[in-house]
């Protein structure tokens, strides 16, 4: 199913952003509605205080990971700190089938490698309006040192220069404009030409 | 200037569509936004009575077009019983470099005539829902016989083939949703990676 393009059906998005560009806020909006279906990931690692089993994440064993990895089961997957963590395919093309489309809010590194694998999903980088704004965010929440904050700036500075391989920039300026830049982006994309031919059959059978 | 794609600056929408597919009326709620501008055409014949110089066409002599065609003033051109019809280049490049979209409203031929010159325009073909609800449009008007609706109706199919060499289908069913529909595909292009690569340094500076 990779790679091949359809028509009417949902569509694969994939979302990053360094932290502190409030990526989490307007998926949540995007979210409120049923036309969007958030792929959540698997881990190995244990669940922590407070996550919910397929909220967070999908807490599967070891044994059951290998497996799904075994029988083409994860879309990418990568070890971390001794655990794995993956994308379960099956759901978002059960998902991408009915209409629905399927967010991943994946790194850099794994979005490219989803983008080897599925070339017509849509990949969406989301920046702040300025990095000065970006730390800014970062010591309004006051939960980080003057030090860890010099470091995540730099490490946005790094990943931001990389949004040059997605499809669209999204400046988050302001979060109901960036929720609406989102909503044209899927509206527009659904009306390309590689996926409205069908369109074109409809409209001149319907005689 | 041509094929040179711009940041921030306005940009080169093409649309076509069949008569009776409601293309006026989108494009007359689109240029209520001082982002749009309207290319008016320019052409040597003689105005019709209502026509408006500078409104319907700018009405212009043979020699003056010629020396436009000559000095190379003219996107694209074409001759049609005995008369020059035009696009006058120099208004759209000077609207785009001030940050304005322009709409370029053309046929089929024109069109690709265009693309040719400026690959990096929009190109959009609009479409009714089917064939049937434009023939019942073209009825609705009721000024125009059985024979001339069947004649405008197989043009309108052979038309809609052509729209595979769009860049984006707009399917016309509802005005409200078209218009929707029409600044979506702005509102995402303007976010396309090819257009924003800037805004990923002024991110950067912006420290």
């Amino acid at each position: 199913m990779q790679g091949v393009i359809m028509d009417n059906k949902g569509r694969m998005i994939v979302v990053s952003a360094p932290s502190g560009c409030g990526k989490g806020t307007i998926l949540a909006e995007i979210l409120k509605s049923h036309e969007y279906y958030y792929s959540v990931s698997a881990t190995t690692r244990s669940p922590r205080e407070g996550e919910v089993d397929g909220v967070n994440y999908h807490f599967i064993s070891k044994e059951e990971f290998e497996k799904m990895i075994r029988e083409d089961g994860m879309l990418e997957y990568a070890q971390y700190c001794g655990n794995y963590y993956g994308t379960p395919k099956k759901i978002l093309y059960d998902k991408m089938e009915q209409g629905i489309n399927v967010i991943l809010e994946i790194e850099v590194q794994g979005a490219m490698k989803v983008k080897k694998l599925c070339p017509d999903a849509v990949f969406i980088f989301i920046i702040p309006p300025g990095i000065n704004e970006l730390e800014r965010r970062l010591r309004k929440r006051g939960t980080e040192s003057d030090e860890v904050i010099a470091k995540r700036v730099a490490e946005a500075a790094g990943e931001i220069k990389k949004a040059v391989n997605y499809d669209y920039i999204l400046v988050n300026a302001a979060l109901e404009d960036a929720v609406d830049d989102f909503k044209a982006i899927i509206r527009a994309e659904q009306m390309k030409i590689e996926y409205s031919k069908n369109k074109i059959d409809e409209v001149l059978e319907n005689a």
